[in-house]
């Protein structure tokens, strides 16, 4: 068989277990979960000696240590990904849920109820736990899926992948509900965007570099997790204490993620006030600052960059930040609106009137009102898990969790009626 | 400027304008749907003209009396057209609606508010209504468009355009909010989908070609609404009376529509009792019905034609029927997941859990049990117009109208919460 074959293989098999999947209960899909989880723990002296092998690969290949250690699994890491899954087994299931119910003037009653999508195509770098991750939250919405790891990880996903199907089909899981591609040519990830007769959603996860190219390839519909440029505006109503704490945090708290603070705009008012105490506690922190030219001169610090018109739509992901000062209100939204990345955006001020024009005119997925943008995400929205933070308009948008792995249908119940 | 410069310049306009646009009150949007409606009307002197051309070339190249029909405007087509426009206005506005509202431990109130999707692209075929209904079905839900018709009308679709633009900018409508594409070379297609920076979504209104080619080429979202082939089960429970009113009305009642039935499954038991009865409707009807054996067997007819592999994935939309008995519930099931297209289908039954099985396992849009599937449409569900029934599974399923022309967003008010 060619590879394509192969995957239109796995496609017909991914429609056939999906069709099963639909149909079983929360209860069935939780007892399968717990039952992975324990296969994955059960099976530390399968995927543990996978794992060495791509660790002593990237170390042949010479990968950074911060690459192999995000490759890395031992007994600890295996427990904390077999604990995701049996949080995920805890969380209640949004499969069946009416989402409404009405009545025509005809008598046909319709009712919209949340069904699953279908078939998931998940393509993923590096993180061998994406495998687990990804698999557990789409089957509990009732999902299967086709993984397709990198070939840094390949070992350890193969050997995630066998215990979760081992271990969820000793408990009913359906044949091939969870499949991963078995190898990482890249033609592979080619197929399975142009496979729309059975896959139902593609979602990348990694750098904008494989995000563009799946985007480029799909013929369905593709959720994408693109970069977070986000902002916090110091309104010239802001509390100053409050301002520092949430710029701080924003930026320090966790750096390298998507919803940590990448420019910091500043209402001119308040900036000779705010901008000294802020950049204080941000330098104590290790913080380079990157400034407009107001900025620079409120600072007083001779040591500091001048911002080029590139840091503006930069996601650092590294203790940098850019700062900017603006005339008003309209300015930072004007700002906000063109430089960011329609992520997690925030106002700080006391001013309510200012903050509802900012909430309404920020047209990101997540604006904040006097809290950190670190809040944007799904563990914090109280969503239990998440598979990323959606920065597409279309059917997810922000934190996306079990919910948004699902779809609905219509069902019309009537007593005969017919159009004529 | 290229045509490429030109697709560009409209997307900035564009998005500009959907900011402009999001923010306008239910009244206003209201208001300028009432002068545009208005507009359209009075403006008869120059879209009549306009049409002409397009009638007289469409002659020039010999298009069918359908096809010339489907393209021609009269003050009585323009004043539907403009009625069309008043409906939506007396629509309930989706914007600005919570959907969800919840606090967290840590005292963050969360609020999902259901918010415009920005800029909407709009690919369509012959009728020039198109670019109308499709334009103020998007502005009222807020959303700047792109309308991009076929050459077949472009001198109506200019002059409906202007005539929108002008009656809706008198009454406050932002510039740029409706804009067409004054061309119709080939390659605006492609600038427009190649626009995801600009574009949120694509909607093309039209047949196979034209949304297979959308979807090869577009980095957006792409709402599709393809074919219905969509089927009738007549159980062995179901009242034969209501199994052939239902089959009937949904084959015949408006055949060219993709709610239509296309194919018949009956189940074995009965028949024997419902194939003669149903066949002499049908054929009162002029409907040609191409049958299984089984079914040609029953029927005792002599000029039937034999069902070919082919018949059961053929969207006829016209009064042909593809007949098929079947063995159980089961295989009627596994017969439409495998040949529907997902549309619309039907049970027709007096046991309840058959008809639940039905419901459940059937894999489409709309499942019917006792109505005729000519219901799958949004007027029928009550959204009081409708873009279109889509067949994709994200965002929007089913019959899509407002509602779905929205995307949402998350406001997070805090009193200087922090994560670390």
């Amino acid at each position: 068989m060619t590879i394509k074959e192969q995957i239109l293989e796995m496609g017909v098999n991914a429609l056939s277990a999906s069709r099963q999947l639909s149909t079983l209960s929360t209860e069935a899909k939780n007892t399968i979960l717990l039952a992975m989880a324990d296969s994955l723990e059960s099976s530390a002296s399968e995927i543990l000696p996978a794992n060495k092998l791509d660790i002593d690969a990237a170390k042949a290949n010479a990968l950074t240590t911060a690459m192999v250690d995000r490759l890395r699994l031992d007994e600890q890491r295996l427990a904390a990904i077999a604990d995701g899954i049996r949080q995920v087994a805890s969380l209640p299931d949004p499969v069946g849920e009416v989402m409404s119910n009405w009545q025509r003037p005809n008598g046909i009653d319709i009712t919209q109820l949340r069904v699953p999508i279908g078939v998931i195509g998940i393509i993923f770098e590096s993180r061998p736990n994406v495998t687990s991750d990804a698999a557990v939250l789409c089957l509990k919405a009732g999902n299967a899926t086709i993984l397709r790891g990198g070939s840094e990880a390949i070992h350890s996903n193969r050997a995630i992948a066998a215990a979760l199907q081992s271990g969820g089909e000793s408990a009913g899981l359906p044949a091939n509900s969870i499949q991963l591609i078995p190898f990482t040519d890249r033609e592979s990830v080619q197929h399975l965007a142009e496979m729309d007769q059975y896959l139902d959603l593609i979602i990348p996860r990694g750098g904008s570099g494989l995000i563009e190219k799946v985007v480029s390839l799909a013929r369905m519909p593709v959720i994408k997790h693109y970069d977070g440029i986000c902002h916090v505006f110091v309104d010239r109503k802001a509390d100053i204490d409050m301002a520092t704490s949430i710029t701080v945090d924003a930026k320090t708290q966790k750096p390298g993620v998507c919803n940590a603070l990448e420019t910091l705009v500043v209402h001119k008012n308040i900036a000779q006030d705010f901008i000294p105490l802020a950049f204080a506690e941000l330098q104590k922190r290790g913080v380079e600052l990157r400034c407009d030219e107001t900025a620079l001169a409120l600072a007083g610090i001779n040591d500091l960059k001048k911002a080029e018109e590139s840091d503006w739509s930069t996601e650092y992901l590294d203790l940098i930040l850019s700062v900017k000062v603006v005339d008003d209100l309209g300015c930072a939204i004007e700002h906000i609106n063109e430089f960011g990345s329609q992520h997690s955006d925030c106002i700080v001020t006391t001013d309510q009137s200012r903050a509802d024009r900012f909430l309404q005119e920020i047209d990101s997925a997540t604006v904040f009102w006097n809290a950190s943008t670190r809040f944007s995400d799904g563990e914090e929205f109280g969503f239990g898990a998440e598979i990323g933070i959606s920065t597409d308009k279309l059917h997810a948008r922000g934190p996306m969790a079990l919910r948004e792995l699902t779809s609905y249908k219509y069902l019309v119940r009537g007593t005969g009626q017919t159009k004529a």
